[in-house]
């Protein structure tokens, strides 16, 4: 988000010393008080006047109460001004059907999303939210109707859906939007892509916070054209809901998730690229120890330490490589664009 | 830091909502247990392959132990191979005659720097380390002599030196640097440039974040003209340390610094045009509150926290504007040149 000229003010949820997926961490889960008192500061300092919000990973119930808060307290504090502040929630509670957050959790984003302007879950969590099982173009279509009526969230991205599109290749993975109309109907979009064949850590993240700046600027961008015949731009409307009259690939979702969706693919590339490398080198390391306990010049606590190693060392080449790829941050080229469901 | 291309793992020494220059702030100090934590997490995930360190502020002695000790640590295992490690010091204790951390951090900062390759004291934090009264020329000659001297620091830039320098305009400032030969002997240089006439907040940070990147990267560049001759290039010697042969003002530290002001410069004088207009319209919307306080509308509690709000926004105003002025991080105009002592 700073490479991209945002002055951002984090808040974190966890000190860790790294992501849970190493299998072994240190540090302190940032309690649900601390949270509080840290917004309370900045109040207190005139520090509280954001656009935007981008909630993530908060590990339990009690914290992720205290984060909906602050939502409600800036929202609250923005209803004069339609527009002027917008939440992106990341409903981030598990992947491929498992959880990994505690199971109390779940109902609390369940009332939360309520008064989220952009909910980003993947396939699971969209699933977990709508109670709709998504196995084909007409579930999704349902969960994502779901999500706008029961809870009235006016933009939801569906990361990661694998379901099979027609006229693209199965392994394709995809992207699905939507941003309800006036009366919650969904006006979904797919964007369709090539699946990588490299596991990855962090892509949530990364999604998550390209969306933000890219669904302002597309707001920004749109509001001439849209309303050239009068009334409030866009971003002055609340939630940046487009007038129903606006197709769903003319909406600025869209546009934005084609250029976070071609960050993404290019990021993505560069470091599955750099990951074969990287545990190729880890693994012949491996092996030469591995030769050496099976000479007898190690034991298995030897053994055990390599493998424990090369796990770390490929837990660490599965992290996106941003901060080498600034262009592709910056300046995507969209190749994949959205389509109509 | 980030936004030049390093990949950084930020360890927190405080989790506050805001720098302590506000007046108020809430949230916590980490405490040396944290700290140590922390590293020790970093190491079980082999995270802990780090080329350069910068340490900044830490509020009390043992934290600022713990951090020594994380650096201690990275420099033992760099042993091996000359250069492959490098820690930058900012042992951020005061400014102008005024300690703003615990008096016992000082004697901690004086054994610490012994191991440090680089330190960047203001001119009263290195009268402190030096215990020179720097008040000239000679006097701050004599301040550099004795750093190199009694603790060995390779390499020192004084950040902000206001002495006199013949042919610039008395109202000047300097930055003045050094990197020591074999016999620690000093080779300064100075590079003098105008005040700009605003209070501003994070120049330190500032000046510190990007004299990592830029030190590294003139090491990298100089090489290859250096050591043509043969021997191990400059950034697998110890510590970085020219050759008794190069002048000071060809040291890669006198490039740097060069670079790091140029960019400090640009985005000083950004942030100085806008932090006017941000206190003016604070200052307006105060007088009104100071109006309706005359009226009899509202009372003093009012108008407390009316100065109390400009306060903040004046805080707030003169904290640098680095994200909005990535290209002047990125991509600064050398102006102001490194000159003889």
């Amino acid at each position: 988000m700073q490479s991209l000229g945002c002055d951002v003010a984090a808040l974190n949820t966890v000190h860790f010393s790294n992501h849970t997926g190493y299998g072994q961490w240190t540090g302190t889960k940032v309690s649900a008080q601390e949270i509080t008192d840290l917004y309370r500061g900045l109040k207190l300092s005139y520090l509280d006047d954001f656009d935007m919000m981008l909630s993530g990973y908060v590990p339990g119930a009690p914290a992720l109460e205290a984060v909906g808060q602050i939502a409600e307290d800036l929202k609250r504090h923005a209803i004069a001004r339609p527009g002027s502040f917008f939440w992106v929630l990341d409903p981030v509670m598990g992947d491929n059907g498992n959880l990994y957050v505690a199971q109390e959790v779940v109902p609390v984003y369940r009332g939360l999303i309520r008064h989220a302007d952009l909910i980003l879950p993947n396939q699971f969590e969209a699933e977990l939210l709508s109670e709709v099982k998504i196995q084909d173009v007409a579930s999704l279509q349902g969960a994502i109707q779901v999500i706008h009526e029961r809870y009235g969230v006016p933009h939801i991205v569906i990361t990661s859906v694998s379901i099979p599109h027609d006229g693209h290749p199965a392994s394709s993975l995809s992207v699905v939007g939507s941003t309800m109309t006036s009366d919650r109907r969904a006006r979904a979009f797919k964007i369709v892509f090539p699946a990588i064949d490299c596991y990855f850590s962090g892509t949530g993240d990364m999604f998550a916070a390209l969306m933000v700046v890219r669904m302002r600027e597309a707001v920004w961008k749109n509001q001439q054209r849209q309303h050239g015949g009068g009334g409030a731009p866009l971003s002055e409307t609340e939630a940046w809901i487009s007038d129903d009259s606006v197709d769903a690939l003319d909406l600025p979702l869209a546009k934005a998730t084609e250029k976070v969706l071609a960050s993404m693919h290019e990021v993505l590339t560069k470091t599955c690229q750099a990951m074969q490398a990287q545990v190729s080198k880890a693994r012949a390391v491996a092996a030469v120890a591995e030769q050496e306990t099976s000479n007898g010049v190690a034991d298995e606590d030897v053994e055990s330490k390599e493998n424990k190693k090369l796990r770390s060392i490929k837990s660490r080449a599965a992290e996106l490589r941003l901060v080498r790829h600034l262009d592709s941050l910056r300046h995507p080229k969209v190749e994949f664009r959205a389509e109509r469901m």
